[in-house]
């Protein structure tokens, strides 16, 4: 039997525990105040062409949304994102929890559109009630999206040049940040990414860390984070672990090595399946496959590998999907073509 | 230049203030635990054919919605609206300020529809991930809608059964309740609502009061609710002044007296309007009329009386509406029709 | 028997029931954008002598206060308070519910001192996990205080000063300010409250209105307040008759000459009672007297009139607070006096 | 130099890091519904000789206070704590961000006193005006508290009696349990703290793992608390390794067996230093120590060892907290004593 569920399934990169063991019993300062947090940050920030901005290390991607979107968001003011968005749908009402709407705008492929953005905006205040309504204030994108797919770089420049045309924050959720730029698709960098958002942040549990993301963000932009993101539970006494984990991830480059593995191994699953005649349901170029299965299909599937279950269609079909990640065994991945 | 924005242009019906002006230097207890609010209680507890249930009083509409949705709700939860419905887009984000999220389905003029929201409690625990999301548990209608629609008595009788169904409460805003109950279309009475609803209200600021809506609720729906209404900020510290406008309201039926004449006086205008060539975008039959102008008939529209502006359309065309209410004047409907 | 529990326990001036009959059949713009309105805050600013300020009109006092902290703050800042504070005690969290935490400090005749809140924020910056706790970032007064007692203008300005030397807001509860400007030992005037607050109220539904507060804030210290009022509930639909309110109370002194009424049937009151054996229990110099009454002197009081009960003393004592108002009539203290 | 500043300074322990590198390439579902956790859990109610409580890992203590609180609390309640308890001091306001008041009374040694929650509550209850607060209902209190002390069996029991004589909840922070377990003064066990609270945590942070907490509730108190703790942005996607934590520290009796030690070196610290004339603060019979330094004990202090300042005292006097844990050695603390 195969596992396919997610790409969180595994602990972490073995440098990591190695590295982990061997500071284990060092006395170390807590909530990342300590040496090796700075160096972890000063190796983030170079990587992203970017040493004024400030880094944050948080455990898991739903706090940190809603750490980042309470932090920047007045009480009238709410967050733009796509149906599909992960802070829309799947994280129990977390940013409501928080005192704010997310405001849903249609999704292609997971993605918003620069342009609907706009439009968005634009009636907003041009309705004559807009003060009895809840404020467009920030945008939030994921990166890959919920479906695996990417924004191209130009994509990108037009929703951070709405953003500023209208001097709203641009927020992108990288819980799998890794696993997009080592798409073959990808035709932007982490400093692009570090240049068009005012925050974002680096996922560490999907890509190589037992858990972790780094936030990025621009210098200043939220006074006094440090206490918001106590106040939010979301703070590490041993901060130093997030720290050793980022600092091993972006040391030679392993972040976008592991990452690339996981494509690689993605890109095999994917076509070595169509060739079996399974049919793709998205076009994820990422580390996520969404298949469209025939009720046949699925209890072929069931019988060999784990998954996540996506969607139920109309005609009876079912999408499901298959993730890998830094640490899929090629030889599972053949041994699950063969299978099916 | 006559006025038609809206429903509540107008102080409160003479009866009222002309009990306001021999109670007002009577010492009366605060907090609505008087006299004349037990009065008025017990008649509107009358008109319901529920003795059982308890009501109460505050002040407006927002405040009333939100707290009854904070008031029935657990930290996970959140209520199913229409996409138009006003806590979904009117109140500036006054329900997620209590922490929930608003569930929003397709509006079908302005409705919910019984087997959509079945259908999408249905999907929603069939969900793999629901754990991961916000719980439908409770729905919310307006009657009439913000389209000045309604529901009819077998729409009405659906919605509960599902909500039964489901274990959830049904909540209906009323802030227009009686121009739903007046209207020549209604087949249900505030019996029927009494009887089909967990929670409802029954409006007065814009049916006859200065201000003030009742609650009306299932006996022990809401331990301490009257300690939730005064956290919210929505308890008036005259509360007698709320229990003089219902109990005038809700003598000699003059509450639907009032609201027939608002109804009639709408249906007289869109008629009069209809055979002057203009179009009905709505097909309300309550106070609320929208028509769909031409530029040109925009134009001149705008030269004779003050609206709201609804929506833009696509083809630059406009919609907007003309309210009538308890206190509009025959005399200004006719000069309205014979000026266009 | 009479009734001396509260001060709001009539309707409003005669002179505003008929200004409120006389126009109440004119169509007025809803939401306090009339003209009414705008005359009532510019008669109000010109009182404060402050015309650069904005006016705010809202119902109540807890739903002020709500509002304006809620504003003011960001996620991680509390707003000091003294112990015995409204926001502290009587308004059911609700301060708490907008997400944020009331940090009190001694109460001295109801009353904050300068020097205990400049020693407070001095040691909460001394702290070594400071960026652990609550931020002090406002501080909260009530002028009169909950026992009737009023800060003097220099009291005022050591707050003021220590505010400005912290940067942060200073926010008067001016829920009762009429009975503290018209008391006998107030050497403070409106101008005098406008020049040193941030952001204070001036209450009128203890005050000579049915109901209404109006906030006057620097401008600029809160954008989108307007928006902050409609997503609290705090948003009065027919605006126009708290304008039409406060252009009453503010027009020929009307305010604080109803409001020196008050205070001198409080003074005629406590002296009698004084002289007939009552002890007083707080220095109140406005229209609050707090008596301690032994078991036997209650039993006499609760004979004759009704009251508020405020607190129950180790030795059986209780402390009972009477109230008059802009309303009490003369024959009625003559009375209470006698029968006592 | 040495470093006493806490007890969360090392990673976690050897055979807890031995099984994490065994453990890490086995794909393992998320979220705690693997295999670990279940065993993790049978040990810890057998632990507690409670087998019909649930079990929910955590990662950190903030979180756990926040979720529990608003998971048990409606929106008109507070929480009761001592004034120096974690919640009302140093969690940022984390408590208040979920909307509710923390009610706090007087401490005594950092502890509650059941007399005092039952005074507090019967005078809430019997004030004329209660239902305009906040109600207390639930009881927060720390074993050990902040200031290292330890409740009794019996203060325990006292307070349980209180709780269900009011039907609320009794809430205890286990932060450091395992240190008040292994204390010499300890007359409870792990069953009488199962059998007392209505729910509670067992601290791994603190206590041998890297971080985690581990809830244990009466079963059914409160539904969903899965999707609350998601919510809460608290649940860990990889919620193994809070399972192997606690099925390490929960086998072989090793959790009590590292509390020992930790409790054994803070004794030899503490009657050493006490030897060398300094004086104790607080009688903890803890891991926390707290001296009380003149202005040359603080300098001399600060040249060997790093540790927490606690407070500064009115004549100049610092107070310090010096902490070891599971994992000091014996030879740091020898070396501390020697060189002061």
């Amino acid at each position: 039997m195969q596992h396919f569920d997610s790409d969180y399934m595994e602990g972490a990169h073995p440098l990591i525990l190695e590295r982990l063991v061997a500071h284990n019993m060092v006395k170390t300062t807590g909530y990342g105040c300590d040496e090796i947090c700075a160096e972890a940050r000063k190796k983030i920030l170079a990587a992203c062409g970017n040493p004024d901005s400030e880094v944050h290390f948080l455990v898991g991607g739903t706090q940190t949304n809603a750490t980042i979107i309470k932090a920047l968001l007045r009480p009238h003011e709410g967050v733009i994102a796509a149906a599909t968005g992960h802070i829309a749908v799947h994280e129990s009402g977390a940013i409501e929890a928080t005192g704010h709407k997310v405001l849903t705008l249609p999704q292609h492929d997971g993605k918003l559109r620069a342009e609907e953005i706009d439009a968005y905006i634009a009636h907003f205040y041009a309705d004559e009630s807009f003060e009895h309504m809840v404020f467009p204030a920030m945008v939030y994108i994921s990166q890959p999206t919920e479906y695996g797919t990417i924004y191209s770089l130009s994509e990108l420049e037009s929703i951070a040049t709405i953003c500023r045309k209208w001097q709203i924050p641009l927020f992108m959720d990288g819980a799998r940040l890794g696993y997009g730029l080592a798409s073959a698709e990808a035709d932007f960098s982490l400093e692009d990414i570090a240049r068009l958002c005012d925050v974002f942040y680096i996922g560490g549990t999907k890509v190589g860390a037992i858990f972790g993301e780094a936030v990025v963000m621009r210098k200043g932009l939220v006074p006094r984070f440090f206490t918001l993101i106590k106040q939010q539970g979301a703070l590490l006494a041993k901060g130093w672990i997030l720290g050793l984990q980022f600092d091993t991830l972006f040391s030679d480059g392993l972040y976008l090595k592991i990452a690339r593995h996981a494509i690689c191994e993605a890109t095999r699953l994917r076509k070595g399946l169509e060739a079996k005649g399974y049919e793709s349901y998205s076009l994820s170029p990422t580390n996520q496959i969404f298949l469209r299965l025939t009720p046949q299909q699925l209890t072929k599937v069931k019988a060999v590998t784990t998954f996540t279950e996506w969607d139920r269609l109309p005609n009876g079909d079912t999408v499901i999907r298959l993730a890998t990640s830094w640490a899929t065994r090629s030889e599972d991945v053949d041994e699950l073509i063969e299978m099916l």
